[in-house]
């Protein structure tokens, strides 16, 4: 059979995905419309469960590996050729929504289903994939499934991460069965897409329904600490105060106009203040806070990066007072594959779905990937930009089409026998 | 005898007074040498009991009033006249100093001692006072004795004040035996000085012994509430930002530009400030700080109000941004009576102490007093103009010095008869 020429477009099941994005969400939906299913805990269990069942229903292969990834494999043609994965992540934040992460899953196991249904046979193997605590909020470090399985992090590191009650990471994987034989890496991977929705507003705002995400933005954070003098706020004259506030407010300031000053994909926030004493008749002694920076590649970022250092330098010299800026994490862009992002225009394309390019401003799984396998993303709308709020929401005609353009790119990268 | 001229100069003993201040700041002394001595409280009632009868042993009639002023006197030879009247609290902040009213109060105790060592009777009687829960630290509102006693407040609201436990300013000053009979208020008084620790650092800056201070800065304080709308830092563009700290930024760094354009005496703090939702990857969706604006007389006050008001209602329209902005205290500016002022000032001659002319940035009970009477201040430097912390410091010289300054300009309102 043709691979989606414009007589018979192999199309996947809209209401069928819906219907399993919502089942899903059942297990920890919250009052408000959310889902709480922190990693590793009973109802992650329970989604990891609901997930690997359906996967088997759907005569899929299982292999889960020891930081508890889990493979659910649909056989090809050829199966000694690596297999094209998609996947994304189930656990969510402690206020998190029903699409985030669930999203690229379920896109996954829908695809098997539609590619049973249509019966049609891959030349490479297609897997669909969830990777282990994406979200970091019970555990740190983030994106920790991936990252194992990309080396960025130790398999015994993470096991020894605890969440606030002292639970270690490899507790609870073993509590829970889900630590695996497989060594976390030691599974071919041929190309890597993944579906998420936007979490952002751009393609809101543009009106588009599909981004043909063409990289991740690189990102370096920073902690910032002006010191001054604290004192009285009434006896003390202008000329002899040392505000480190109003210095640490010209930090702040600049920050985003560095931003500015590095379009289209520059970003600037100060997310986090704490000022000491605080309180309202005292001038701030101390001000800590965060600065995070973001640009589609290095040397933009770079600059940026020597920018805000250079600003701070001169304020110091300027002010007298103490400021010291660390970076604390540093994440450099990800482009991603060429022939991936292709692939994921091209199924824009076949079906006419309005789309754009677009860049991810946070971090997801398939960052990781991408430093293993070729690898792309596929964007759709979500309801205002807002993600991580039990209020994130999306239309079930854009995760259709997303879904859909995820089925052709992996067809794509796979192959169709027939 | 004569009152102050060359040939024989009354002067206090400084190391007496020295001691009565050490002594009293052992009870609640700290570990870091500091004291706290939280209004109402048992180490109170010890330290109001040690001043009382450090009274009554140099003579002194007492009288307390239902807010639980303590007024000591001594007798004048026309006890007719209003009694001229030196005071200020002993109460401290949770980490406050030695000095910080304590000074004012046994200053007072001081010159009763060297009145009667001299055996000089005055024409109108001194009294010494402290006045109850100046500092505002366990019960609110602050400088509670003195607004009662000056109107401000009605006896029945502070008696209603609680503490974080729970317990009202009425049980408390019953329980320590502080309710007296006399009405708030019902109590002469012809004239009124405060000698206090400056609490700024204009003094120690300028080299000068004497601040001869003419009066005390008005303020308006004000709750500003910027709102925008949170969104995660990475994927939302510049353009489609809501930032409210970066909206926040201008208005308080306009607090301090405001300042600036009305020397000497104008004063712009920010000392509160509150993200949220304060965390390092997201854009902050609300801002909620203080402004603190002072200047030393209403005309110009009003114009910084006119001026803030006015760029937050512009920076409101051209960002888009909601912004409130509630005035939550407003002390007018309260110039000395100039005959107190000049009392001060011939005091300070007298001696050929280095002297200038200051304003009190911080509110004092001298602010009431001036309500009712005609007032005046005395300052010395504390050093690096710290108050309100254990590491609040004053040199012996200068404490003595300002209560030879305090006992002339007493002398010279009350007369002295021999």
């Amino acid at each position: 059979m043709s691979d989606g020429g414009s007589r018979e477009l192999v199309s996947i099941n809209g209401k069928r995905l819906w219907g399993s994005l919502m089942e899903l969400a059942k297990i920890g939906a919250t009052q408000k419309g959310g889902v709480c299913r922190l990693a590793l805990s009973d109802l992650d269990k329970q989604g990891r469960d609901l997930v690997v069942g359906w996967a088997k229903d759907a005569g899929c292969s299982v292999v889960v590996d020891k930081i508890g990834n889990v493979f659910m494999r649909r056989a090809g043609r050829n199966n000694a050729l690596p297999p094209i994965v998609c996947g994304s992540h189930i656990d969510t934040q402690p206020t998190g929504g029903k699409f985030d992460g669930n999203y690229g899953v379920l896109s996954g196991l829908e695809i098997v289903r539609t590619l049973n249904d249509k019966k049609i046979t891959t030349e490479a193997p297609i897997e669909f994939a969830f990777w282990t605590n994406e979200e970091g909020s019970r555990f740190v470090p983030v994106m920790m499934g991936s990252g194992v399985f990309a080396k960025a992090f130790t398999l015994e590191h993470c096991y020894a991460a605890k969440d606030t009650a002292g639970r270690t990471v490899g507790e609870e994987l073993s509590r829970i069965g889900y630590v695996g034989d497989e060594e976390p890496g030691d599974h071919p991977i041929g190309a890597y897409f993944e579906a998420h929705i936007e979490q952002g507003p751009v393609l809101e705002d543009a009106g588009k329904t599909i981004g043909i995400v063409t990289g991740v933005l690189g990102l370096r954070w920073y902690d910032c600490v002006v010191t001054g003098m604290e004192a009285h706020a009434g006896p003390t004259p202008m000329a002899l105060r040392k505000d480190a506030l109003q210095v640490a407010t010209r930090i702040m300031q600049e920050t985003v106009a560095i931003a500015h000053r590095y379009p289209p994909y520059g970003r600037g926030t100060n997310g986090f203040v704490q000022v000491f004493p605080n309180s309202r008749n005292v001038i701030p002694g101390q001000v800590k806070f965060s600065i995070d920076l973001r640009n589609v590649d290095s040397e933009r970022l770079d600059a940026m990066d020597r920018e805000i250092r250079s600003f701070i330098e001169q304020t110091a010299a300027a002010t007298g007072l103490k400021i010291t800026v660390e970076q604390v994490s540093h994440f450099p862009p990800c482009p991603f594959e060429k022939g991936c992002v292709d692939a994921v225009r091209k199924g824009a394309e076949k079906f006419g779905y309005s789309s754009m390019e677009a860049v991810s401003g946070a971090g997801h799984d398939a960052v990781y990937m991408a430093r293993l396998a070729p690898a792309g993303m596929v964007f759709v709308p979500c309801k205002d930009g807002i993600s991580h709020n039990e209020i994130e929401d999306a239309k079930p005609e854009h995760l259709e089409a997303g879904c859909n353009v995820l089925l052709h790119a992996m067809l794509d990268r796979a192959g169709v026998v027939g």
